[in-house]
């Protein structure tokens, strides 16, 4: 079972601001085709609501119903809810494999960010299923480390990476998730699945990508795991700071960065 | 200077089978968005005019020069254009780097899969502005072979790829030049430069792509090397039979495949 421990980002006051931007910059590509009219949504390990909040603002008149394993993500969830005025928004502590929903209790499950840092995401699937009503859609989006490249290449920034892959296998997750969406989804009982592809492109064309996804989602995520990298002896330090060098690099003006999310929705 | 030899991927009928069945299925991927209502259009490096008859199609009413520095392939992209009916296209064997045109002798230029060829891409770009009129356009399209990756992963196969891409070093190319187009197309003199990405995402509910694309045209693609890595001692047999196998398998009802080419298109 996952502990708030293990969540391989942390849980510091920049990571809650690194998933703000993320969450603005990405917001139009992730979630602007998923909108439900009505009905009861879960969303399913919601965290500190980065994503709650796309969800509320597009789908108004649904109720959804933010669960997260950690209560002080929860709590700090709620505020950002409450603050930005939506009414549409409830929140339950609750552990994906031992729900506290009566079967079909959904209409609707919304899970972003989540499958990754789970050590058994078929059985959370399984899980997620039981709790849909007959007919009900669930809609997952992750991400994939495995499809980052840049320019200009560097075997340092990628070694930097490798240290963010391993430290979240290493925690029971998988940074690679993306890609396996299709039969993930497909092998848990679902039906009808389709998966779309969101691809990140960034140049000096594009400044807004340049300072919120690659320098301050993507390059940020992984110097957040800097302590832990150095700590299991995964990188020494010199190729560590020559990696982040090199990462910030690819945000010059001649520099290119790509990284891809991936969607999947289905119906049960 | 790029000669017939050169071209990494040969010359055999299998391989013009390969790129009619590649330009079938991408054309409206990597196409669709390219008319020019009138005007005259150099296709630079027209090859066996796989893609000339996407041009040809969606451009009716411009003139195509269709240039290729191989003899051969012109007489081939000839027939088929013939065949296919088209009455807009006329052929002209040259070199990029010393073109029998005037200065200011095209409204636009189209180059698709050409510039991972060259040794000197910059150069290239720099004479073909020299060939547009002031105002006139240019279309670069790539593929980036680092830009693959699939499920189930295999080291076997990212080997084997990797064969492809140090073949194509050796002959002075470059397979990974997708990510670059943007600084490339920028610093050869062009303004207004607009890259964006391509991706081809496959999975089993896109049968024809993962014929078309997966099988069909990348796999076949890493395949047509074969002797060559071999003879080179880039890898060694078994490897290479296994790598295959893999790329194979990701063509199987879980697997999934992942592909991204770009786009640039810019002004004088």
């Amino acid at each position: 079972m996952r502990t708030e421990h293990d969540y391989v980002h942390g849980y510091s006051g920049r990571e809650r601001q690194r998933l703000a931007d993320q969450a603005d910059t990405l917001a139009e590509l992730l979630h602007s085709d998923t909108f439900y009219p009505s009905g009861v949504v879960l969303e399913v390990g919601c965290g500190v609501g980065a994503q709650t909040v796309s969800l509320a603002r597009r789908s108004p008149e649904a109720t959804i119903v933010a669960m997260d394993i950690a209560a002080d993500s929860l709590a700090v969830a709620q505020e950002r809810i409450r603050s930005a005025g939506f009414r549409n928004v409830v929140f339950q502590q609750g552990d994906v494999y031992a729900m506290p929903f009566a079967p079909d209790a959904f209409d609707h499950v919304f899970a972003c960010f989540v499958l990754e840092h789970l050590s058994r995401p078929r059985d959370a699937l399984a899980h997620l299923r039981h709790v849909l009503k007959p007919g009900g859609t669930i809609t997952v989006i992750e991400g994939d480390h495995g499809s980052t490249y840049f320019h200009p290449e560097s075997p340092y920034a990628r070694k930097a990476i490798q240290c963010l892959i391993e430290l979240q296998a290493r925690a029971g997750g998988d940074s690679l998730i993306g890609r396996t969406l299709y039969p993930l989804v497909l092998e848990s009982g679902f039906q009808h699945v389709t998966v779309s592809p969101r691809m990140v492109y960034v140049d000096a064309s594009r400044p807004r990508l340049v300072e919120g996804f690659t320098t301050n989602t993507f390059t940020a995520m992984v110097e957040g795991v800097r302590e832990r990298a150095l700590a299991a002896g995964l990188i020494d330090e010199d190729t560590w700071e020559r990696g982040i060098r090199d990462l910030h690099r690819t945000a010059e003006s001649d520099g290119t960065f790509c990284y891809t999310f991936f969607k999947a929705v289905a119906t049960t």
